[in-house]
């Protein structure tokens, strides 16, 4: 787009940026894309596998084509290389399901009281809903995230380079679907993985270790990272996607805990969207902070520079900042 | 972007349009746009004379940013181009406002249940909410979209070159804003106009007419266009943006009424988003089809064969298919 001349389609799509959301939400949940690559080609058809109204399901798969994830040709319509990439759910790649948390419910309530979150400084939803304990959000979170997660995790394996690695002694810290620990293990047959997390957030965390055939070196630590007892002697603690719900003082008690459960020579591992320090990219990142200001009372997407303090605070040296492409995710490494 | 290559940025960026549609929104109720071109340029600044936290207003000018609507040198911040046309109060082609409507709660909560529409063929919002009589969305309808009609009103008082025309009577059904035939009456002192609405919502219009200097040839009917006698002898009634509400036996109904409302010679002129016959385009047009779906209980975004048939079945001769550029708009005129 060139921004040098005033775009009125700029205002529009941005206004109607939700509908565009709610639409493909609702194609993944009706699995309209598995049922097109399953051999399901018309309106007809699609509204008979989706169990749906004809006139639904055609406003849906038009919508769908100006959006990029359907082609059309007469009254065949096909999946775009997008959609049959990430959205068909007998594709290696698929991760539809992150609909299910990125725009759930408890997520865009957020957003509905966003005028009023940056009045505030902090989310406009009742405080502590998210954080609260077993809260149902973080199993749905779990489920929905996993496949995406273990894109990244994969990205984090290699970063780390875990296969020729010694055997070693992970903690992962608010662990949810559990990708981040379980990829390590999956990748190294001497890694052994200690996931923390609610109770009812580490069953689904379970499945996926059982699935990745880790379940003999996957261990549970259910409860509240803030008040559970870590343990000591580990090599790695993971904190993947969790500083960030947090205000600074709370990250370093965090980080500090981190600290005292890790063995001499041990690592902190910190997966996040992290802005450049003066916050004018990249695109995700910046955004992200927004995402913290409309669901937490104080999380933030820190910086480089603010981790470099809060680590620094918590007793550890100087940190690294390292990319994972093609993820937008980062990775800050400090040693103990 | 290369539709043929897949693309996560797709992916990600159509499950979190509603962010970029809630911060826009946060960005116009706080009234932003306006402040800066006013002359606020910091974070700080914005923050106190938005009544905002700075915090808040960090994260919300950090994401307007990426998303095209200002500009960051340093710690100061300036309108886009886009911004300064379209989102500051005091540019002539400011319209905000919009967001009051396309953004409103009632239209949203039609897209929170988006999947339910499709497997039912219609809105999932209990039945007739937006068509109950004096609905308070509508006065919202007529506030905040008032400033977007006023460009296509221009545009059909052009294609209409009512200039040109002799003296008439205009019937302006469903006038909302009222802008439409607010715009004819403006550039022709000839034209007497009959606005038809909600009691409510014509005193919307009212004021329109007044800013307009046009009260005096400016009449109203209150109460439904389905129930309410129109009156005769009209040389113009106007549809805009109204059949789409309705299925099509009800448009029948509506097309017959106002024929019969028409002296001879008389015309219907019926604005609306008009996708191509077989629904493959334009985008805002098929893509307003299915807004149709989830907020009405039978509406649609028809095209123009099926307006060709409604037309014909309510007696009028066939008509003509009129684009509007550059607004999305189409417009379908038929001689009584």
């Amino acid at each position: 787009m060139n921004r040098e001349e005033p775009s009125l389609s700029l205002v529009w799509e941005t206004l109607t940026g939700y509908q565009r959301t709610a639409v493909l939400k609702a194609a993944i949940e009706l699995d309209v894309f598995s049922k097109i690559a399953a051999g399901a080609a018309t309106c007809e058809a699609l509204a008979m596998q989706c169990q749906a109204a004809p006139r639904g399901m055609r406003a849906l798969l038009n919508h769908l084509v100006m959006d990029g994830f359907l082609t059309r040709d007469g009254e065949t319509y096909r999946l775009s290389p997008t959609a049959a990439t990430f959205l068909d759910r007998s594709s290696p790649a698929y991760l539809g399901s992150a609909a299910g948390f990125i725009a759930s419910p408890m997520i865009l309530e957020g957003f509905t009281r966003l005028t009023d979150a940056v009045r505030r400084g902090g989310s406009a939803v009742p405080n502590d809903a998210t954080l609260a304990p077993e809260h149902p959000v973080w199993v749905e979170f779990a489920r929905s995230m996993a496949p995406l997660a273990s894109m990244t995790a994969v990205l984090l394996a290699n970063l780390l380079d875990i296969e020729h690695a010694p055997a070693c002694k992970v903690l992962d810290i608010a662990a949810g679907h559990g990708m981040f620990g379980i990829t390590l293990a999956r990748l190294h047959s001497g890694v052994q993985v200690t996931a923390l997390d609610w109770q009812n957030v580490l069953a689904v965390a379970d499945e996926h270790a059982r699935a990745a055939g880790v379940a003999d070196r996957f261990h549970t630590l259910p409860g509240s990272a803030l008040e559970v007892p870590f343990g000591d002697g580990y090599d790695l603690v993971l904190l993947p996607n969790f500083l960030h719900h947090f205000d600074p003082p709370t990250c370093e008690r965090l980080l500090a805990k981190s600290r005292g459960a890790l063995a001499p020579g041990g690592r902190v591992v910190i997966v996040e969207f992290v802005p450049n320090d003066d916050r004018s990219g990249p695109a995700d990142a910046v955004r992200f902070g927004l995402v913290m200001l409309a669901g937490t009372p104080a999380g933030d997407a820190y910086t480089f520079a603010e981790y470099q303090t809060m680590l620094r605070n918590a007793g550890f040296e100087p940190p690294a900042l390292h990319e994972l492409p093609p993820s937008p995710a980062r990775v800050v490494i400090a040693t103990r």
